[in-house]
């Protein structure tokens, strides 16, 4: 057995420990299997990885594990998606058994921890490259999209943002002081918002998962939906066990993986309480086209929103 | 606009000329959507190509898109799915608009000739690295696996091998001879066998996609099967355009990308003229464990079958 046939049974166990009902046929064969149930439609998103752009190049493969898969299903959070299986292409400079275990130890909990099979994967020599491609499921038109946004309508966050830009001075720091330790946890272990996704289906109109920052991602549903916002900056949680990030951290950093939701004042008041709890409205939809910053003190910021809305982005 | 941005624009043509019915929702979205139909099954695989170890590093891109999607698509013809879109992930050093144009020309000559529409993708910075996941659907319970051969079946292949491997020496070549020429074709312009996997759905009992070379591939489904095989060299084909490629080259040469199937003689009586005509019988399936060729000579050669079948191989 070559050195690289060895690191690909060490997938094998994870495809066997995180079986889900939905996968027909898992690793080995020429293609997977999958059974969408009747009236369900099939999710998908593929994301791409490359070491010293999306992570440090040393940095450690358990937490590598648990952060692409998560960065991966937040995707299927914000389109209100169930999550069943996925697949991973790695791409590895050299076969190291005992990093590709600790690899496989945070897909594991991750993959448990999200509810997402392992159903087929490819391992080559090359670059160090995780590329993840996530399925989840919705009853039929049920998918959040980016484009349902209407004017009138809020604008919501689903948790604190800034942490993980917080945390980038201190990853490769030794002993990071007790202060960054919030920011770290949600560089190292970010949590896709599946449920809340899932109770929002049907509510919002339109949903993002926040990965390159709360104004560039909220940009991306105005364009879609062809409206313009209002924000409150003073609303935008950003406080991390007691520490907060920057404003800046908060507006225009990326890796958090939260949600921006768009929804009704109606829905907010349908929701059951221990969701709307987790809601933080931090501005509102308007008519026409552009981002406003509503400062506390009165002044008014116009911000340039990404032009030319890419439909070959976000998957 | 980014020069990144720039290359993505790129891509949303191809998605819009390329659209297939079973896509609700394609590029530009957190997720793309897929309906399978009632009655069928979600088949999918990825796979990755890494520059200087799946294809030269000056590799000429048109090329490079026809291809990296016909050994995708192969995948799915080895089961009998019918093709309906894929994802891609790209990872490019810098944002060459034109190497890109050329890249996009390539595929859609490719996802036109095959059927299959882009649904989505992600584009990064990095060492060049397509990951293409491509998505086929079959009736329920029908896809073809590796794991239905038995005893006293035959053993057949769709067509020349040995052409891609006996290209390999002429890639470089400014001027290659006439008679190398079915050998570049092959390898540039390989051709998935969909139609015949189709056919073959209900008939065959098992298949595989050439790309590790035939006897490597038939291994792979004795081992997946649990039984042996005989197989006649002599029977091989390996005459591309009249050149021969060699015999080593037609029994381990890989990237070929024809069928590798297992039938009972009843079906081959089944299929269709046209069908049949594509098949070449090359040996049958033995109980037991094993694969031993069969020379003209009356020298009978035993194979060692590649041991410890592995379950994260060869999506």
């Amino acid at each position: 057995m070559g050195e690289f046939e060895l690191i690909r049974t060490l997938f094998r166990p994870l495809a066997e420990a995180t079986w889900q009902d939905g996968v027909v046929l898992g690793p080995g064969d020429d293609c997977a299997i999958q059974r969408v149930p009747p009236g369900h439609e099939l999710v998908f998103s593929i994301d791409t990885l490359v070491a010293g752009v999306h992570f440090p190049a040393g940095y450690d493969p358990v937490r590598l594990g648990w952060r692409s898969l998560a960065a991966a299903v937040s995707d299927l959070a914000a389109m209100g998606a169930d999550p069943v299986c996925y697949t991973l292409a790695l791409t590895l400079p050299d076969a190291d058994p005992g990093w590709a275990k600790s690899l496989v130890g945070g897909l594991e909990e991750a993959s448990r921890a999200f509810g997402i099979a392992l159903a087929g994967g490819d391992i080559t020599r090359g670059p160090l490259t995780l590329t993840i491609q996530v399925h989840g499921t919705v009853p039929e038109g049920q998918a959040i999209r980016r484009s349902g946004a209407r004017s009138g309508e809020l604008v919501a966050v689903t948790g604190p943002l800034g942490g993980a830009a917080a945390a980038l001075s201190w990853l490769e720091a030794a002993s990071p002081p007790a202060s960054a330790e919030g920011f770290l946890a949600r560089y190292h272990r970010p949590q896709p918002r599946c449920e809340l996704g899932r109770q929002l289906r049907g509510l919002a109109t339109a949903a993002i998962d926040i990965s390159d920052g709360l104004l560039a991602d909220l940009g991306h549903i105005l364009e879609a939906s062809g409206v313009g916002a209002e924000l409150e900056p003073g609303r935008v949680p950003r406080n991390f066990d007691g520490t907060q990030a920057t404003l800046d951290q908060a507006l225009n950093g990326g890796d958090d993986y939260e949600l921006c939701v768009i929804l009704p004042h109606s829905a907010l008041e349908q929701l059951p309480g221990s969701v709307a709890d987790s809601l933080w409205v931090v501005g509102k939809v308007c008519a026409g086209s552009g981002l406003r910053l509503m400062h506390a003190d009165g002044v008014i910021e116009e911000v340039s929103v990404p032009m030319g809305y890419d439909h070959f982005r976000g998957q």
